[in-house]
């Protein structure tokens, strides 16, 4: 504990999501007072047909 | 804000994914009086044998 | 199922989270088939300290 | 309701997730007095490359 | 690893939650092979105006 | 998006809180690429006699 769930869509390097859960946990050690080992992080991945803003499904959104 | 998680068993159609998606953003609207563009939605779905009601998994039952 | 899970920042009406279950439970039915005993809907909500856009607590943010 | 999340790394097999479902629910109508099939339980998998514990991917940690 | 989390309106006595927990931990041991310390579980307790089945809020429901 | 939930007992400081919540988002904006303004955190504190670890229930551990 604590327990850290990250939503996001498809698509990150193997090394993003390494170089992410490495920072998470980092801060939650340094901010709440815990070692390490007691630090969850877990991904999440969805699908952009899945996952919406606006109504809208990031597989359909345009930038 | 807000973020609306479904969770739903694998099978249904992108039309019917975009279409919910689309009713639950303008529910949220209208009756929580935020802007569309606040509004998130993920539709999480899972495999019928990973999910269970009443302690039998959903690739199990019979209707 | 499927259930669904709404993550708001505290102080809605008892009116506005009834009219926003009520909309998402149609929704659900009208979109995925099922009847309208089988969805069940949570609002989750939190304290405006407890959550951040752009790194920025909601008690602190101003419009 | 009530609704119980697992989440877990990949790899276990359908006989061990029946099991622990069976289980769960059984516990939760024994303790919480509701009827078995008010009882939802999802297991929610995830790649060893999503998880950590102390900063580092199940998918890399030795034992 | 795994973590659980039970999400149950709020009513249930300290002893009752305790007997659960500790229940779906033995099932987590027994069934997915792991540790009794690397088991987590969470309730995740709701108001029952916060929480719906069939549309209407459990504080409105009647038996 | 992304979204980040934290699961973490109550007992942090507002500004506890703040700050892990600040190095969370640079560490999703560093390592994912997207704008702060896109990245959400939530944190969500719970009663220590409503998680365990090993089966006990946080409020009746001793260290």
């Amino acid at each position: 504990m604590p327990e850290v769930y990250v939503h996001a869509v498809r698509g990150r390097t193997a090394e993003q999501k390494r170089a992410l859960i490495k920072d998470i946990t980092d801060a939650v050690v340094r901010h709440f007072g815990v070692p390490a080992d007691a630090v969850l992080v877990e991904i999440m991945e969805s699908d952009p047909a899945n996952k919406a803003k606006g109504g809208v499904p990031l597989s359909e959104r345009r930038s």
